[in-house]
């Protein structure tokens, strides 16, 4: 298995991606690369030792694409932009996946243009796993795709199905509507029109709308929305649940000496929470709808979320992941294709 | 100040309804009128002792609008239910403000055949005050109008800004249009439509884009968003709030013996933290842009909810909160009424 990571995407590039990369080959022991800037890239390796003998090797490629570059235009414009080089990797055989963790918007328009869409995709989809007290949601789409059309739905819905039965290992996979209530009568016109859809298709276990609140609760495994409200519910939650443990570490603090003391006991507990809850654990989510693999990181990815987006791109590589949206999307014939 | 309260609305009505209507009445010493099946309602208040005294009334409605019932159709058939009979106290000026928890949607309904609009809005809104690191946010809408034209969400906007002003007492409340990033060209056709239309508002500090994460943060007073969204963000948020806090607990009991003795000590901190995060505590949401106070509560209402209901729609009213929304409304001009 070998994995394209684009070095210079990120808050933290090239550091924390090589240090990630560096960890992720000694631990899950697949063939690297490291796409980027050589000059600056190998220098950082040579700190981490024989990283030749790792499976470690350097792509270069002359260009960055930055976080106020128009993504469409400068994917067309940055040929040898790090992200673009990582994908034709992937896409002339060289590579299995590609990691990157610049840019979402140029992530999703190197991939879309790079790898094309599998056949009866019309639009890419990020599915991001998202913890609940059960274990984990998969919410999609997470913002490649605003505007989406109803049939982009049911096409989420089927390729988000895919990746929670066979990367998570969900029988039969709960698949919900996200809605404002349960009834099929609820909701704006988007996911009225979307309803029928998820209901008639083959391939599929729709149990109907879910609402926000199912989806920390652990009733339903994949979760069907909106690029645009996936994104928004994403981060919401990402803020929420930092700001409430810091309050729950606050009221702890505040609580007196002898609570206080008590705190250093309860911390330990505290730190076990914060992990299950860090999205960094999870590495990255993968977008799905191309054709081929491509997982795309947090923008504040550090040397953790690249290590672990390895190992969600080994998995991906190794449960075949694309040739079963190919044959699910087939299955579902012109249900597909309907406008 | 006189508020009627729908006595048949909600999962815990008459019962807890009532209740709460006790307790207000004791607390804010503000009449009460509650509305719905008299013999029901008058029993419940014997128990509390001399209701009449404590300025409670009851007025008879015999019919009562259940949450499996089509909003529209019920507002228009039901002619007797307990919600339309409240609101036309309002209408008639025999009262200043409704309560009720029933369904939200023919709460909506009722307000607004019932009362009428503002001149220059076209579409309700519901404020939702969301509690954040530093004080309260204000969520609008969230729920009242799905599929929002960019002019209703200006509407909104011009509501929400004088609520946090009046209400909460924010001066120069900041406002932020929920997207997906904070640059200008981001975000669905809706908000791309709905940000000149924001920037260029009279009365209006909007401080850009936000995203869900600035929520939770407290970097901005007001939120505008369509009602698909915000009635999603809303019930995730108060999902996820009550399954972190269980998170805490389990950690806690789980970390062993000492941490065990350590959390006695620690609990009642975890306790203050729950009723930050208790929407009850913030007691109902205003139904902004109908001509009449309307306050809107949680269908799984109790008694402490109701009671702060009461104490919402006290300041609503006396706040001059339409006077207010009718003056801002009028200076907008014709951006009100762009198509």
């Amino acid at each position: 298995m070998k994995v394209a990571i684009d070095a210079m995407g990120g808050d933290f590039a090239p550091d924390e991606i090589v240090r990630g990369a560096v960890d992720a080959a000694r631990e899950y022991g697949c063939q690297i690369i490291l796409v980027g800037d050589e000059e600056k890239i190998t220098p950082l390796l040579d700190k981490a030792g024989d990283w030749r003998a790792m499976g470690i090797s350097v792509h270069h490629a002359s260009q960055v694409i930055e976080m106020t570059d128009h993504p469409g235009a400068a994917i067309r414009k940055k040929k040898d932009a790090s992200v673009v080089v990582a994908t034709r990797l992937v896409k002339q055989g060289q590579c299995d996946v590609v990691i990157s963790a610049g840019s979402t918007g140029a992530a999703v328009a190197a991939a879309h243009f790079g790898l094309g869409r599998i056949s009866g995709i019309e639009r890419p989809t990020i599915a991001t796993p998202m913890p609940n007290l059960a274990g984990t949601t998969i919410l999609l789409d997470s913002g490649a795709n605003t505007d989406a059309k109803p049939k982009h739905l049911l096409q989420s819905a089927v390729m988000g199905s895919i990746y929670a039965e066979y990367v998570l290992g969900i029988k039969k996979p709960r698949v919900g509507l996200l809605n404002i209530g349960e009834e099929e009568t609820k909701g704006n016109d988007q996911v009225l029109a979307t309803y029928p859809l998820l209901q008639h298709a083959k391939t599929l276990n729709f149990i109907g709308n879910v609402e926000g609140r199912d989806i920390p609760k652990g009733g339903v495994d994949v979760v069907v929305c909106d690029g645009f409200v996936g994104n928004i519910v994403l981060k919401f939650g990402e803020g929420l649940a930092g700001a409430i443990l810091q309050l729950v570490k606050d009221a702890i603090k505040n609580a007196g000496f002898l609570a206080k003391t008590a705190s250093l006991l309860v911390l330990p507990a505290l730190r076990g929470l914060k992990k299950k809850l860090d999205y960094a654990e999870y590495g990255g989510a993968p977008l799905l709808g191309v054709d081929g693999g491509f997982i795309i990181c947090h923008g504040s990815s550090k040397a953790k979320a690249i290590k672990n987006a390895v190992r969600v791109a080994k998995e991906f590589a190794e449960k075949k992941v694309v040739e079963h949206i190919r044959e699910n999307i087939a299955k579902e014939g012109n249900i597909a294709n309907e406008d």
